[in-house]
């Protein structure tokens, strides 16, 4: 019998799925392995394998056989009518964007990425800039195009691509309710916890033995080094799929905890990338949902599960062991205490969770105004130190602290910040929900058994891949509809407990 | 002005070239990095970018083309005619094999190179040899089809694949001169050198010293590592192009040589590729002119640089810099003897230059059986055991160091052996040429000075890439047609010198 048209669909996707296992790879070894005077020619391969990625989705091929699936769509089940919706999203993402504007975007975000590691080195903006500002020029003429085709805002239009289905409109709301109640907390809560301060927490980690407890504390909650590994970045990021996760952490000898909260934070998006279906794996409905949900995946680990006394209380011998530290300040409650306190800071990466919200405000201002051109790059440094101070409290010293400090403009990532902090309130009513599921988590985790926190993720959340909307789906977790308020409560419970 | 049906040919080989530096990098990831349960994934990605270039190849918009720039040839440069050349060289070999073969090899071969890794730790062939063998029935297809196709016998259509226009017939008459002097000359060697042997040189040699050995050797030679990379793999190889390097070598901390050896014969391979013209960087004819030549250029290095006494007075100092040696071992004089000493050896890659074409000689001999069918692999350990026996005089005590010794059968690399013995001769040829041009070459390297030698052979070898046939290049480049003279010349000078 020859293959219905949606089967034809499935393999046209499944070679697109390798193509992007594949820059997957070309981009991890960029970033990790990669000399840097060989940036031009991995740009021409990363342009080559976008440019044929682009080519499949836009084929007259693919959107004729996407009609003739849909007009035969009775016989699908449930998972292929949301893996053929999926496959039309992604086809109307791509044919907006012309093949020439694909290829210079790939080999002008190539180069930016080199300088920008560049100006890491060096702290010099200016060299990095125009590199920034050819890439800005090109994610503008794209926000346009893809506007215009999708019916939506050009800065909405490049949100949708990150978190889809969610709209500038649904942002402000959220955000205005945030920002409405976190000044006055944030300000309550470093007055409280100037009454008990922690006991600093100081000495030499040396790198082995940080990527010796990394890897310690990633086995327990279930990374698999047998197809994944950890390994150093300037910026940490995971890239790969389920059959090859490839997980980066920044490792600082002065401070025990930066490479561990990074890896660990990164270990958040490998395990929803683990636990998505396994048997679509290779389909657009087997990916994930976006990046606000990767974002609430990562935080999940990094904010809500490491920063609370049952897993540093299971922590602590831990460090022990890989550090060969004692004494009161490495006591779990002391832990608890320094790893939440709440603390004005000029990096978004190292910020807490009651300030976390300003550095995405401070970025999603500035990202629309300089796609909307009213702000030049060459003036970001200075517009930045502007924002820095009347939305952190605080002026950088210099552009490393400031606009240098992120990677994602670099690479093209507009319309991606605001993922964050939506990743972060989905985080908290995940976490509320999860918590009333299952009474005995407390003691699991202190335990060191993370196995009832990641079945219930894997069930609820990882498992559904891109089979709803991200409104649906963390409906349908947690049982209501996304909104800030559990937020609130776990911060003010957090944060305004009596010490 | 539209572009001409060349002008065409061109842009889809650049396409091309950036498929193959992608797959160059997948490979390299998988064979150095990857973690093992990654396997399957990266296969998939590997056949799907194979199966991607051959489609290109194959297209009939590619063989149209070609037809057209054929017909309109008299406007073209001699580059040029030789690229579209080459580009119709490439198309032939691609469509006389079907898609799905392509598909089937890449997803067999990538397989079967993590099952010989797993037997090399284990050394267990039977649990790979249903992989071989899987590989083996593939080839045999492959080889029909490719002979069927372009008029060759199956075994010479693999051939010319590696060796471009090398016929079996030629193979053999270059073999029997060498088989007919080499074994009165390998016993007469042996004897001459029991009268004055050389001072055993043992001792503990770590990875990182050797390591950074290497690199210092390296960068003396002209390897950029702006632009490459030094590795440890199990087994030696290079991967990349010009713009992006990948070599990788094996360090053996109780051997001070294996390891700088390893890596040096790669960095032949890879300075080839840095000489290949850079302004067909990305077209057929700016590739390497095939295998022999290839390993032409790592010989030289491995065989007729290094253990050559100018060579060693250099290394010398490097030595005890690096280990901290001393003593008369260490001695120039005894560094030659160490590393000339002629020794029946099972070990391919550590065979000397008197006894390696009888390694090659074994496995052309059981590789034409093995695609005949005259030989299974389940009888492969067996076979290559007596042949061992009767060619080089010794008997495996394991496959580890029988038939397990090396990759190329696991990843596809049929008729690829006897490249090793042509490119020591094509090697010996050159290096007559090249000191008979530069009076001065012995006092250079003595100095560390490289740039003459590699001057030379970037002139006379590399700066051609494959614009002339494997026979044309060794006649321009030595003045004399290729034959087995100049080694028998060379070896007989050097291991029959009175010590």
């Amino acid at each position: 019998m020859a293959a219905s048209p949606y089967q034809q669909l499935e393999e046209e996707f499944r070679r697109l799925h390798a193509f992007r296992g594949a820059l997957a790879v070309l981009r991890w070894d960029a970033a990790v392995m990669m000399p840097r005077g060989s940036a031009e020619v991995r740009g021409e391969q990363l342009a080559a394998l976008e440019m044929e990625g682009h080519a499949l989705l836009t084929a007259p091929k693919v959107s004729r056989l996407i009609e003739r699936a849909d007009a035969n769509a009775q016989g699908l089940e449930d998972w292929q009518l949301a893996n053929l919706r999926e496959m039309r999203r992604e086809r109307d993402h791509a044919i907006a964007t012309p093949n020439a504007l694909v290829s210079r975007l790939a080999k002008a975000t190539a180069r930016a990425e080199t300088h920008w590691l560049e100006a890491r080195r060096t702290g010099r903006f200016a060299d990095y800039a125009p590199h920034l500002a050819e890439v800005v020029g090109l994610i503008r003429d794209r926000a346009l195009l893809l506007g215009q085709h999708l019916g939506l805002s050009p800065y909405d239009a490049l949100v949708d691509e990150f978190s889809p289905g969610v709209r500038t409109e649904e942002i402000d709301g959220l955000f205005k309710a945030v920002a409405r109640r976190l000044p006055a907390l944030v300000k309550e809560a470093i007055e409280l916890q100037a009454q008990k301060p922690s006991l600093p927490i100081t000495g030499k980690f040396p790198a082995a033995k940080q990527r010796a407890l990394c890897t310690e504390v990633m086995k327990a909650i279930g990374f698999p080094f047998d197809r994944g590994r950890l390994d150093e970045a300037e910026h940490p990021f995971t890239e790969g799929m389920s059959g090859d996760l490839r997980v980066t952490t920044k490792l600082e000898p002065n401070d025990a905890f930066q490479g561990l909260l990074g890896a660990l934070h990164e270990t958040g998006h490998a395990m929803y990338d683990l636990g998505l279906p396994k048997e679509w794996r290779d389909q657009p409905v087997g990916r994930n949902r976006g990046m606000a949900l990767e974002e609430s995946q990562s935080l999940i680990i990094e904010m809500l599960l490491v920063r609370s006394r049952p897993f540093l209380s299971y922590l602590k011998p831990l460090l022990e062991k890989h550090f060969g530290v004692a004494g009161p300040e490495w006591e779990a409650e002391n832990l608890y205490r320094h790893l939440t306190r709440v603390h004005r800071g000029l990096i978004r990466a190292d910020a807490d969770e009651l300030t976390y919200p300003a550095h995405i405000l401070l970025r999603y201002e500035i990202e629309k105004d300089l796609l909307s051109g009213e702000l030049k790059v060459e003036e970001l440094p200075e517009a930045w130190n502007e924002k820095a101070q009347s939305r952190l409290g605080l002026k950088p010293g210099n552009d490393l602290e400031g606009c240098l400090q992120d990677i994602h403009w670099a690479v093209g990532q507009f319309g991606y910040f605001p993922a964050y902090a939506l990743g972060a309130l989905i985080a908290m009513q995940l976490w509320e929900k999860l918590r009333a599921d299952r009474e005995s988590l407390d003691a699991e985790i202190a335990a060191g058994d993370f196995t009832g926190m990641f079945g219930w993720l894997r069930e609820n959340v990882h498992g559904a891949g891109a089979k709803m909307s991200v409104q649906d789906l963390v409906k349908t977790a947690s049982g209501r509809p996304l909104s800030a308020a559990p937020a609130m409560r776990y911060l003010e419970a957090k944060y305004l407990e009596p010490r």
